[in-house]
Order: structure tokens, then sequence, then C-alpha cells
């Protein structure tokens, strides 16, 4: 900058033999000291060189020292990839966000306070900040950091974990299909103190993409009450979401349009097998609360299987599966959604096994229709040799008799049986949906329906911030060379921010250089 | 008993007039006390029609009042179902075995020191105890306790749950497939106390079984140790084994020939879905111990899912993974199996990822190489932007020297990439191939090989007592008439031991009857 002080500077370093007359503030004065005229010709056409390139918005070879003086260089820059010392990481990701731009930091070593910060920031200005620790993202088509050429296709990736990432896409490319993004979130994204920000903002907007056919979140268990959250925001999803936890307990294979895989691998096929499907497979039934959830079981193990699903959506699922005799007493009467084990000891004390006797059944039905704040009952009838010769006969008109006292209320009944069962398993349904019963031949599809009586969530904010993930992706990147370098290979438009000491170690010039007047350009050269 | 006792007491009761002059103890002495010489007539008849039932092998009507006249009535049963309240149950069950039966224990309440103590005795003299609180088997094609008509045909099941079985039987009926055998084994039997010994028992003889393709395992998650050594047991099973622990971690979608399903549902169409395809998909590589293995990742989440894979199946593997500092740091000079994440902060302190420079990944390398208790070293290979630009370049060399002087080690790679990716995925290949190194795309595979170098267990013993899942079933039932009718529906030739108070309540005959010489003859009039 041609300020007064800048050249007086420049006279007293004999890089200007006086003052210019009419160079101003916001004019750019350059001086070269050179051994021989050839060679300061020589740096005044490479500077000419660089201005070109400037203009016409190729300047991969420029490095500038800040990421302000980078903006400057490349103002179409819309992501700017930090990976510089986890000290100084968070303080660029913070210029970046007020720069109005979205954030790749590869940089560990961020205080989770920091990350907390920073999330809180991007979501309020609709920015996204992958990381810290994020190793990998496939954004608009360009890999950042660490990531594998994968062609573009209709499977959205949103992972805690990098090499993650790289093995699902990796896969599913080499299954034939494509990615449409592959977002990170960062190790610690899934954690209680960060509350899932990332993801949350991420899978918003893959709900929203249309090029997404279906969305696969990849992490470490995430905190128990953050996973919630997740899962119920998946499910408001209107598209397949498969979910991989690694060293997660799956409450079952599929919960309406949420999947559970339980390798890289298995996550992988799923996507692909999910995206080859009809598009509407995964659309979840409207979302009403219609009161509480109560599970009558005589199967044990079903009673269990239905209990796994509902508490992996549900908080406070109330059971006498487990715990102690208080517990399983308190269950009975529990006010919310609960399921019970009507086969347990405590309840078939001096009486037969309610798959011998569904009398039991009868009783704690016309108890819990009575409750008002129950909007569903869920039910076993279990067939076979040894069970009664027939259970519909007995519930049908205790479940005619709930359902003529309530038009609120729904009751969802699993049928467990064969054709060749002597009770006939045809005439069984019957007998059950002439008195108003759904009946399912699978435990998770009757979950399913008594789950989207009870949904709540919503798929996400409007994704505010959805250009962040739309072509061209232009960078700044500031920290391991090795990704501007991955950049530049993939035809990215880039500019590397050099971190190396001002004027590159010259102690005279660096001098000059702090003292001149506008510590950006300063930097800048 | 004609004995002069018995005669004497007859007499004293007006049941005799006189003793029979010839009438011996090995005599059958049959007396009628009737108002009428009709009804005297009648009972006689009655008697005589018995008789001849017993003779044509149906007496199904005959109801003995204790176990050792049904098993004298109907010598050819070979299994005895028990569903006497919990406190006679396992002294019913302990004469069956005495015996030389079988024994289907529904009864609950069961002390577990007195199922450790019957299924001891069973694993003895080659009988199987199928509980306590089993619910549900099938065997040789009758419904025990409860259960549902379905066709015979590939798949074996062994379940801890009842309405498990159930559920998983109907849905393979369902899906056109039919089951082998279904062997109940009880709540318990996983449990450490009990250790598995009916599962392991029934693994074997569906092992040795040539009507069985495919085995079912479902429970709760057994105890961490008894789930080791059922787990070790179902790898050397020539056949595929899937698994259904409800509320378990699934350390991957399959390991070798074991199959891991996630829910009832999932379970049953992973086993038609194997038992559909050709059948030496299961067959296992052979178990010779090589010596420990170690993981050596760059990627944090492939160490993880290895480490996940390895630990389901062997003891004590050590890993930086988690835990303290100190165990970190231990993982690192552990003696057995081990993995370890090079991409963590702890190794990576000042120096640039792994995935970047590979020359971590080399030094431990030559450092475990060294080793000669390890026989299998396990790494990873990620391609992509970001990464190294030649990986195998650098690692191949490495490689080479450690197998030239060892020729009893071998290197699993997982190469991670694609055929996009700028460092050749096929020549990164061929490079690791050149020099020893066995390479595979998928992490499961490369573990899978590593583990056949590790595996000792075998498939159990020769399956002793085979003949209890062999047609024709026949059957003595004790306690729960219903489980009687269910077997006289199946057309199974049965005899139901009648447990009412001895003389039907009557308390002068019941007197009698007490003093009568030959308790056994005297409970089973």
């Amino acid at each position: 900058m041609a300020t007064e002080a800048n050249q007086r500077l420049m006279v007293e370093s004999t890089l200007l033999r006086e003052p210019l007359a009419g160079a101003r503030a916001d004019d750019l004065l350059i001086a070269v000291s050179a051994e021989t005229g050839k060679a300061a010709e020589e740096a005044l056409g490479r500077f000419d060189e660089l201005i070109k390139g400037r203009r016409a918005g190729t300047v991969t070879e420029y490095r500038p020292k800040s990421l302000a003086v980078a903006l400057d260089l490349l103002p179409s820059a819309n992501w700017v990839l930090v990976s510089v010392p986890g000290r100084h990481a968070a303080e660029v990701a913070r210029q970046a966000l007020a720069a109005d731009r979205n954030v790749f930091l590869y940089s560990d070593n961020v205080a989770i306070a920091e990350e907390v910060a920073l999330k809180k920031t991007a979501g309020e200005c609709g920015r996204l900040v992958l990381g810290p620790d994020c190793g990998t993202a496939i954004v608009a088509g360009v890999g950042l950091g660490f990531a594998n050429r994968v062609r573009r296709g209709p499977v959205g990736l949103i992972g805690a974990s990098g090499t993650g990432l790289q093995t699902i896409a990796s896969r599913i490319h080499a299954l034939g299909l494509g990615v449409s993004q592959a977002i990170g979130i960062g190790g610690r994204d899934l954690s209680r103190e960060v509350g899932g920000a990332t993801a949350s903002q991420a899978l918003a907007l893959l709900a929203g993409d249309s090029a997404t056919g279906v969305v696969v979140i990849v992490s470490k268990p995430p905190h128990p009450e953050v996973a919630e959250r997740l899962l119920a925001q998946a499910r408001a999803v209107a598209k397949p979401v498969v979910l991989q936890f690694q060293g997660y307990a799956v409450p079952g294979r599929r919960l309406g349009n949420l999947h559970f895989a339980v390798d890289l691998e298995d996550a992988a096929h799923l996507a692909v097998e999910l995206a080859e499907r009809s598009a509407d497979d995964g659309a979840p039934e409207v979302a009403v609360d219609r009161g509480a959830l109560r599970g009558l079981f005589s199967g044990g193990t079903l009673a269990s299987e239905a209990y796994l699903r509902l508490s992996a959506l549900l908080p406070d699922v109330a059971s006498n599966l487990s715990g102690n005799q208080a517990a399983k007493l308190g269950a009975q009467a529990a006010p919310g959604h609960s399921v019970l084990d009507l086969g347990a000891d405590e309840l078939t004390l001096g009486r037969p096994h309610p798959m011998i006797d569904p009398e039991l059944v009868v009783e704690h039905l016309a108890r819990v229709g009575e409750e008002r704040g129950v909007g569903t009952i869920l039910l076993d009838v279990v067939l076979g040799d040894g069970a009664h010769p027939d259970p519909a006969a007995v519930l049908a008109p205790a479940v005619e008799r709930v359902l003529a006292a309530r038009d609120d209320l729904e009751i969802l009944a699993v049928l467990v049986g064969t054709d060749e069962d002597p009770q006939d398993l045809e005439a069984q349904r019957e007998r059950l949906e002439e008195v108003g019963a759904r009946v399912f031949t699978s435990l998770g599809a009757a979950v399913d329906a008594g789950l989207a009586r009870v949904a709540t969530a919503s798929a996400g904010r409007s994704p505010q911030g959805a250009e962040a993930l739309e072509p061209p992706l232009v960078a700044v990147n500031i920290g391991v060379e090795l990704f501007h370098e991955a950049l530049v290979a993939q035809g990215v438009e880039t500019v590397h921010v050099d971190w190396r000491p001002p004027a590159g170690g010259n102690e005279k010039l660096a001098r000059i250089l702090t003292r001149l007047e506008g510590s950006t350009m300063g930097q800048a050269k």
C-alpha cells in the first residue's frame, strides 16, 4: 500500500529513491531490489504473471500467508480447509466463519469448548464446520482431506470417522453406484457436549438434497441422548437412512426408514440395495402423537425385541423385562410407554402361562384400554401346538369392548404361527380383524406401525446453507500441503496459504514488513 | 402285585373274599368294588380295553401316576416332558435321566445348582436336558411344549428363548423352507454357571446331523466367557451358523462361517438365504495356531472394526483404541494378539499421519516382524487424494525384509481405494503381492484369513446321543395336560402321567394304596 509511511520506510530501506508524487494508499507499489537489471526484469515479469493468473482465476501457485489475503485473491472460495496445528486451528476456523465460508477442519487437539462455539456460530450463520479431527469429506464432487475418487451417485454419507467414510464410499463405487456428498463431522460431534450439531445440519441438508436417495451415517456409538435425537430426526426423513455405529447393540435390522448395519461393508451393501429399490420405500407415515404405546406380550422374546426397538427411538420405555422386583411391578402401572412380558414369573404365579390361557391378556387389555393417555396397544398372539386352541376367540371380544369405548385407540396384533398350525392362522387373523385389530405377521412391522403413532420429530430445519454442497467447490487450504495438491489434482480452483515464517526467514526484510502499514499486504508479500 | 401282604389287605378292605391260591408276587390282581354287577362288568371291560391298548402300543388314555410306571407302559419312550411345579421338576428329571431318557424340562423355578447337576449327568450319559424353563422344541419332527407346525428342512435351531424359536421357525416355514430340529436349551444355559452345556451338546449334534445345512442360535446375550467358547465352537462347524443375541453389540455381519443377525426376522432371512446357497460356503479353513496376530492400522475406524471382530473370538486382544494412557502405551508392547491404531495421537505427536507418510507403519512392521511369537500381521493401505502418492512403494520393501527373515509369518493387507484413485489400485495391489503380502479389499475377509491362523477350537465331541433327534419320538408327559394333547394331535405315541392326588381323593382307598406293597403299582392304580 503506497501510504506515506510505507514509502518512507521503503526509502529508508533503499527500495525506493524518493516518495512517488501522486501515489495514494489504495495504490499497490511494487519495488524490486536485484543484483542485475535482468534479474529485476525477471522479478517484475513474474509479478505480472501472478497478477494475470489472479485475473484468470487460476491462482494455484501464488501463496499468501494469511487467510484474509487468500480470500481476497480467491473471493469465490466457499470452503476453507484448515490443517494447521491444533492451537491455531480454532482461530483460523473462526476467521473463515466470520468471512462467511464453510470450514473443513482437519486439525485435531482443538478444545471441545472451541468446537461447541464454532458449531454454534456455524449453525447461526447457516455454514458448516466439518471437524475438528475431520479426516475426510467429499463435497460437490471434490474430495477434501483424505478421500477416494468415487463416481457421483445417490448415496449421501455422514461420517464421524475418516476411514469409515472412505471404506464405505470405495465399496459403493466398487458396487457400481456413487456418492452424492460425504460429510465428515469429526470424532466428537455425537458426544453429549457437541450434541450432534453438524450431524443434524448434514442430515437436514441431505434430506433436502434431490441428488441424495439414501443417507448413511457412520460413527462410533453416539451418546445415548444424542443417538435418540439423531434417530428421531432420521426417522422423519423421507428417505431410507442406514446407520452404522461400531460396537452398538442394534435394536433391529430395520425400524421404518432406519436400516441398521453392523459393519462398514454391510453399510455399503445396504445403501446400494436401498438406492436400487423404489424411492418411496423409506417414506415414514404421518408423525402425529396419539399418546402412550403399551405392549402386552405373552412371548418373552417378542416382548424383549419390541422393547429394544421402541427404546431406540422413545425415551423412558418402562418394562418388567429386567431390573429389580420394584421396577417389574412399577412397569405395570407406568403412565407412559411400556412393554409388559405377561409370561414373566411375577405375573403368572399360580396361573397358567398366557399362551395357554389368554385370560391374563384380556385382564390387562381391559385395564389399559381404560387409560385415557394410551393411544396404541401392541400385543402378540402365538399359535401352535401347546398353545390355547383358539386364542382369537378369547381375545376378540375383549378387543371389541376396548375399541367400542375408544375411537382414538388402535390395537396392533402380531400373529406368530404357520398355515399348518392347529388354530388356523387365517381364521385367527380374520377373527381379530373383524373386531378392529390391525394384524401383522412381523413384529418389526407392528412396532413400526406403533412408532408412527408416537413419533414427533422433524427432519430438521429447512436446509439453510444448502449452497455449501453445490458445485463448483472453490477452496482455500491452510496447513498440510498434500491437501492443496490433492485439490489441484482434482482440478479445483484453490489457494494454499503458506504458514512458513514471514519473509522466508530473511530477518531484515521481516523487520521492514512488520513495520509496513497494512499487515495483510505485509504478510501477503 | 398279588403278594401275600397285598391279598391280606384286600381281604381286610372287602375287595377280596379270600387269598387266591397260586397267585404270586409277579401276578397282577385286579379287584373291582361296584354297586351293581353291570358297573363291575363295565369296569373290568374298561380294564381289558386299557390292557389291549397297551399291547397295541396306543396307550394314550390310560394315565399312570408315576414316571416309572409310564416308562413301564411305554418302554420305547425316548423323551420325557416335565412340566410339574418347579419343586418337583428336578427330581422327575433326575428319574428320567436315570432311566436313560432325554428330558424336555418346561418347568421353571428350578434352582440353578439343580440345572448344573442335571446337565452334568446328561452330558456324561449322552442324553439331553432341554431346560429348565424351556418353552419350545421341535425334535424329530415333533413339537414339544409350545411349537408351530413347520415343514422339515435344512435349518437347525438352538434357542434359549421359546417365542424366539417359534418366530424364527414360523418365518422360515413362511419363506418356503423348513426346520431339521429346534433344540430349546432354557433361559439360563448360556449363563456363566451353566456354561452353555446344552447349547454345546446341541451344536455338536447339529454339526454332525446330515439333515442340517445351516444352524441358527437365538438367545439373549451369553455371558462373555460362554459366548467366546460357543463362538469358537461354532467357528469350527463346517456349516454356516447364524447367531441372534438380542441386544448384543454384533462384531460384524459375518466372521467366516458365523453370520450375525440383529433381530428374529433377520435371523430367519439369513438362515434361508444361506441354506439356499452352496453348502461349502461355511467351511472354515484349517484351524492351526500360527502364533499371535498383530494389527497395524493407519485408519482408526478400520482398526476399530478389526478389534471388534477379533475380540469376539479371541481372548485378551490388546489395543490402544480405548482405555487410559498406560493401556495405550502397553498395547504397543503386548506379547499376544493386538490391534494398534497408528494414527492415534500418542503415536503421531510431531509426525505426519501414517496415511500421509507410511514410515511409522514401516517402523512398527520391522519391530513386530522380529518378534518370534507373532505369526500374522494385518495392516491397511488407504489410497485416495490426500494420502501418500505411492504407499506400496514405501511398504513393499519393508514387507519383503520381514518376510525374508521369517518363513512362518504371513502379512495380510487390506487395500482401501477405487479404480479412479490417483495411486492406481491395481498397481498398489501388485506391488504388495510381488513381495509376498496377501492383499484383500475387504477388512472382514482379511480378518477371517487372520483368524483362520489362530483358531484352535473344535466343533465339539463326536455327537454321542444323536439318536435323541431321530424319529420316531415317543414320549411320556408329566404335568401340563395341553402338552400331552398336543403330542396326541401330532400322532405321537405318548403316555400322560397324572399328578392328581392318589386315589382321586378317596381317603380310605388312599390309605389302602399307601399300605400296598410295591409303591410303583400303588401309584399306578
